[in-house]
């Protein structure tokens, strides 16, 4: 049983791409499982089948809340990280949109924080995004200069899911309380969720959002942690469902298999010991790819060591994706492979075309290991010399 | 195994809440299990383990598709009935929102229409709630009047989910199209799916909304179907998925599930069959009731034959609720218990108050039999005569 408590071995498979989802843990199985074979009631059913299944929500709450080191009653259970993106972006402009405002963020935010913040600029809100250096650093300088008095909302991810750069939120909510009275700070937490300690305490931001399906959860759960304070209208309407902020009957299976993954992977012990394991990983990784000829690192050197982003340089991304996952390695592009186009992370490093054009992003899980890297590495160098001649 | 297909008995107890939710079948369970264990990928992934999840959610567009005599590309999945309500009600409003507009609806349609237009009209635009007599008919009558060429969205539910009235919406598409060119037109069809034959080409509306877990799907996936010359905005914004119409990473397995239960449930033998059986299950239940002295009948006699919604007028509903939660036996109230206040359908059907308190609703699936009617009238009965002493 790997470290994340899978029952069924991937086989010959290589999945080097956790950071786009991952594979649900045995615990989050079992409590979907669960969910769906017999807590399968109407969680606001006042008899038996209904109150079993209100049971399960509540222990997922509070599992969620705790690896949060949150109040259970300010968790929100959503469908996912973009609705969460999307309630904290629009809930903060609409509480706001009688007095306008500025909303500051960054050019390397998930598209559920940017395309929001696209759509409340047409409709006449100030944004300003900050933009990265190459390697994705956001220069707290440049949030301490964005962050005025105007300002409405702050929304600013805590790990860059393309690089891995860690983005400065202590700064950005420092330089928010201290310039911005009426600022809403948000966090969009999913990729560093169960990678690195969240303490919504410590973090000091009024809203974070966590999603189940990146931390061995099933598809289908988010949350959005927001302080009890903070009165935000919803994004739609209908029954009392999350304190009638959320309605709609709850994905029981969804949620009562994301409180079992925040229970096994977000522990400080469990994300501490994946951490210095994925650590090694990151250095082996590394050290492997600067031994093959014209592989250049996109990823910062004090990111999160969960993700890897580099560029071969001569080969486009999907033609090395495809080339890869018909050898059973699965990782991801750093571009939208589909149109051919750079992601707007990569865009926003400002990279060289040749660079953006064929960079990769391996990002590990707590079940990877060296052997992997060794297959992974030997694989990628095959490509690069089989594809070379076509570019 | 029932005619669900489930797999796993009841046992002693009594499920007659279907109307809130079902059990999900074998199928569904089936798919939402092979989706988290086997097809986790995420499906915006260009690798094989997204191809294969990518799959698995086309497979799930063409079922439900089919169930609706619908092109699969006018599916859009979402996280169930309440948000693809919000996008139907809000999308209308939205597209129109420079011409003004009335919007047309009932007094008896599910909370998540009723909650948004609610809030639309704290936005400005004129909502006009049709109000049903004391059976839940809404009268053609009253439609052709309320629809003027101002109407920019007529939201009509196919059948009531606490009476069973089966609403007038061929009256409603026909008014709409003389008297209103640019309306749109919406069927909340959750509680009709499955349980009648639907077709959206016949129907005749723009949207239409289904939910998985009313017809034996998993709970977190619903759909709206809308025609495909039907531009409306998003409820929320973020990736491509859903052909940018509701992004976010597709809850797979819910999604699976739903592929399957209306695969099962939905095809018009199938619906054929359950429905005499269901119809004869009414008959038994309703002669049982009316020999029970003080029962009162509220659904329609010419109401959906899954629903029977009924009065002891002289017992609070929570309080029979608990006494046959209590004997295994699920029911609902007709009223929000845990206010002690009649739901908005009781209240717009303007019953007696001892009628709307004491209201039962019963609900139908095709797993259920004449011998759990005899225990659950036996039981009724039982309660009837304890509880009346405490009133």
């Amino acid at each position: 049983m790997g470290t994340n408590g899978e029952i069924e071995p991937i086989g010959s498979e290589i999945y080097f791409d956790s950071c786009a989802t991952t594979k649900p843990c045995a615990e989050a199985l079992s409590a979907g499982l669960e969910a769906m074979r017999y807590s399968w009631g109407n969680a606001s059913s006042t008899h038996t089948r209904g109150t079993e299944a209100a049971f399960k929500i509540r222990e997922a709450r509070h599992a969620v809340a705790d690896a949060l080191s949150a109040q259970p009653e300010d968790i929100f259970f959503t469908s996912g990280g973009t609705e969460a993106n999307n309630i904290a972006v629009f809930g903060a402009a609409c509480k706001n949109k009688k007095q306008g405002g500025r909303i500051v963020t960054t050019a390397i935010e998930h598209s559920s924080v940017l395309d929001s913040v696209n759509e409340l600029e047409k409709r006449g809100v100030e944004v300003v995004r900050l933009v990265p250096d190459n390697k994705g650093h956001i220069s707290p300088d440049d949030i301490r200069s964005a962050i005025n008095p105007n300002t409405i909302l702050v929304s600013m991810m805590m790990v860059n899911n393309e690089v891995g750069s860690i983005l400065p939120v202590a700064e950005a909510v420092k330089a928010a309380r201290k310039n911005a009275p009426r600022a809403l700070i948000h966090c969009d937490c999913v990729q560093a969720f169960g990678k690195i300690p969240i303490s919504v305490r410590q973090l000091g931001a009024d809203m974070v959002t966590v999603s189940a399906h990146k931390i061995h959860g099933i598809k289908g759960a988010g949350a959005l942690w927001k302080k009890s304070w903070v009165h935000i209208p919803p994004l739609f309407y209908g029954g009392h469902q999350e304190n009638s902020f959320r309605p709609g009957t709850e994905a029981t299976p969804a949620i009562a298999s994301f409180g079992a993954a925040a229970e096994r992977m977000c522990s400080r012990k469990s994300i501490g010991e994946r951490l210095s394991h994925i650590t090694e990983l990151h250095e082996y990784m590394i050290k492997g790819l600067l031994q093959i000829d014209g592989i250049v690192i996109n990823s910062p050197s004090d990111g999160l060591p969960y993700i890897v982003n580099f560029s071969t340089c001569c080969i486009k991304a999907e033609t090395m994706l495809n080339f890869l996952s018909e050898r059973g390695i699965y990782v991801s592009g750093g571009s939208a492979c589909a149109k051919g186009e750079p992601s707007h992370v990569l865009k926003a490093l400002n990279l060289p075309r040749e660079i953006s054009d064929s960079a990769i992003r391996v990002s590990f899980c707590g079940d990877n290991n060296k052997r992997e890297i060794d297959a992974f590495l030997n694989v990628l160098k095959e490509g690069m010399n089989t594809l070379a001649h076509f570019c």
